[in-house]
């Protein structure tokens, strides 16, 4: 049993393939960190959007953090049926419905901010606070695309009501 | 009809939320690409590790790409039935096989190089070529540690052989 060195090619250098195994590292921390409380990255999206606009729609929820339809039904499901989030009768509109955290919802995320704070810090740690900056704006001119009207938005997303 | 601003909270300054929206509108843009060809991302960096380093075990080659080994011999049964790769008894242990591109596998890599570069070059174009040098280099700290070891090889893999 020896060493051998394998020659990835031009993979290390196309930004596809470093960003697929960073956001697994990235990913990999999340999930040991979340694992006690048993919510995985998608869910901890979700439950902030709820927390922090409580009685959007379903379709506003999903449309906000581009989650497919389907998908975002059986996660919401499931949350609901850990007793974290409800859906109630939209009041405009009978056929939808409005999406809120229960207070047990609301207790995990107190609960939850510390960890997402020590999973962070130890994320920032591998760059530094400067290149954390750095990167996070590379990175949203490569999801939003440089010089488009979403580049500017950082802290909220516009969706149609 | 009219427009909501939807508030996402801490989402948009989390390395991992923002690093996941980049490499999901990256990976769209390949999955649109490669479409015609049927190939996606995972597949072809396996096409193209068997290409560069022809006799490798399964096992050498999962390791490489940190592909879970049950995950690994369902995608290289897929490109086996496709006729793109091949098995053949390792000449060291006989237990294993040795991994390598047939032909047609072989054209197939040589028609996607321009797709590739393509691809690249939109991607590219997002960030600017600063960007993208910086970009890869940020995404190399999270994915192996500033200070690593492995930090400093960006182009080939040290795996037990």
């Amino acid at each position: 049993m020896g060493k051998q060195t394998i020659d990835l090619g031009p993979l290390p250098d196309l930004i596809g393939y470093v960003l697929r195994r960073a956001q697994l590292t990235v990913f990999q921390d999340f999930f040991t960190a979340f694992a006690p409380f048993d919510i995985r990255p998608a869910q901890f999206s979700v439950l902030t959007v709820i927390e922090r606009n409580p009685g959007l729609t379903q379709s506003q929820v999903a449309e906000a953090l581009d989650i497919k339809r389907t998908n975002f039904v059986g996660m919401l499901d499931a949350l609901e049926a850990r007793g974290l989030t409800e859906r109630r009768p939209a009041a405009r509109d009978k056929r939808s419905y409005a999406l809120y955290l229960t207070a047990e919802g609301a207790a995990l995320m107190r609960r939850l901010k510390p960890v997402l704070k020590a999973h962070e810090t130890r994320m920032i740690a591998k760059v530094g606070e400067d290149g954390r900056a750095t990167l996070i704006a590379l990175l949203q001119e490569i999801a939003e695309g440089r010089g488009s009207p979403n580049a500017a938005r950082l802290k909220t997303r516009t969706i149609r009501a």
